[in-house]
């Protein structure tokens, strides 16, 4: 069984491809929820919304966000009523958003939603979020500390980032499915989808036992490099390698995760990284990355699963 | 100054008139929230939201409910996840039910509120709910005890009613308009819109001081009546009169106001009735209160303003 951590877009391309490559009970996805936010009084989960739109084939490829096929008379009507129209809501996303939130002031916990939500929309493989608890990602910037969807949605990510934080990580527990799967005999390997370290992948770290149990390394962990060509294929990734001062690259990737990562597959423009990369200890597989269609999400999802099983196997 | 009693659509369409009829500081549209309800997590008020878009025009003149051209996202979306699709919500109309929730939580009034929204939708015209805390029509039934929307919508208004309760009536207050436009010396007449007299207008009538208000009879009080030639234009008034034993008619409608109304206009299709129910004290007057349109509204509301002012300048 291989345990795939995912933020938003890229992560969910990668996890789609997972899910064509391995059997539902071989794989869990498990999901940032440091983007989790209350709005208009209710709970969104951004992160697990695109990975699950993504596997159910749901999802919006162009827009990379929300449903295909949406359509937004909640938004002008609440716009014309005043309301907050900053954050885009559709109406066939609201549903997951109004369910979800019915469904934790009943009680039920996020991952146990997320089961239901995800049998509902016959999506087979596992996901979960990476806690029950609440952590919120807050960006420290040039214009002060915003929440996550204050820095990224409002604030188009134009603020230089300083530094990013994650409130509530250090009471947070990770969910039980990710538990469970990292203490299982039948663990195979650690994936770090393609998505923005910082933002994405750092929430997920920030959990209480989720660094120490990939440090011990008693699985192959493999990260694939969201930067390609020095250039982040969606999001704020390199522009926050460079207001942090690093060179936005495969290379800072590989700095980000040392100690954390056996192998980083990164894309083949950018093979000329992988000698600098090696030097830290960490294997690099120069590959084609860039998930243009699913066909290719696929075709990198079997790399990275034959190279997670050849480190397992070599052991 | 005049106050209109009004519950859903027949007492949207007769304050939709009253609308073309009186200025904005001379009419007050108080509407029924005994059908107000809490459903996936928002707080709808469904006469108030029928009051509001008819003054606004975004009304859905066919369906009698809910905003024209309305899509139907949301609720396709919340079906295939297994919610709770039973009332029906338009993508549109949510916008209200989300914001009115939100602004509730934060702490304002529903009277605040629907001053807000109607301000937002363009209504000059004053909308007050009867009351800012919580009243619930419950109904009686063959099947047992049912919330308002479990009685009218799950289950169509077919359980034979027996007795409809107001809860938490006895501890309601009265909206501040309401009361502050029953004590006013400017207070020319209160009209009771041709609205269901067990369902709509009785929650009204069930809040401490209503009642010894209209008693009292300062000012006029006319009453227009929701039954033409035996039968309701809309919804199950004519049918819970059968149940409760009475004969569906105007004249049923008269006792039930009785020592309430000075008045009652009826359709001239009853004209018969003006002698039974003047006996009862009420004076009856027969005209067209078929509203099919928005100019047979204004006409009704031109005749019941009339009525009114004659009987207040005869005293």
């Amino acid at each position: 069984m291989i345990v795939a951590l995912a933020g938003g877009v890229g992560g969910a391309r990668l996890a789609k491809g997972l899910t064509e490559v391995l059997a539902p009970d071989e794989l869990l996805i498990v999901a940032n929820t440091g983007d989790d936010f209350e709005h208009l009084g209710l709970h969104i989960s951004p992160d697990l919304d695109t990975v699950m739109y993504t596997l159910a084939g749901t999802n919006d490829p162009v827009q990379g966000w929300g449903i295909a096929g949406e359509t937004w008379g909640f938004m002008q009507a609440l716009e014309r009523l005043g309301g907050e129209t900053w954050f885009r809501l559709g109406d066939r996303d609201l549903a997951t958003h109004v369910e979800r939130t019915r469904l934790l002031r009943a009680g039920r916990s996020l991952s146990w939603i997320t089961r239901e939500l995800c049998m509902r929309l016959g999506v087979h493989h596992r996901v979960t979020p990476m806690s029950d608890d609440a952590v919120r990602t807050m960006v420290h910037t040039s214009i002060g500390t915003l929440t996550f969807q204050d820095y990224f949605v409002r604030n188009r990510a134009e603020p230089a980032v300083t530094r990013v934080e994650f409130a509530g990580a250090e009471r947070a527990a990770m969910s039980q499915a990710l538990r469970t799967a990292l203490e299982s005999t039948a663990l195979e390997a650690v994936l770090v989808c393609p998505s923005n370290p910082y933002l994405s992948i750092a929430p997920i770290l920030a959990l209480p036992g989720m660094r120490a149990a990939l440090e011990r390394r008693r699985v192959p962990v493999v990260a694939v490099s969201p930067i390609v060509g020095g250039r982040a294929l969606k999001g704020p990734a390199a522009k926050i390698m460079r207001e942090l001062e690093q060179e936005p690259s495969s290379l800072t990737v590989a700095q980000f995760y040392r100690g954390l990562i056996d192998a980083l597959v990164l894309d083949q423009v950018d093979a000329n990284l992988c000698g600098p990369i090696e030097t830290l200890g960490i294997r690099a597989l120069p590959t084609d990355t860039v998930m243009k269609d699913h066909r290719l999400g696929v075709t990198l999802a079997r790399s990275v699963v034959a190279l997670a099983r050849t480190l397992g196997n070599a052991r």
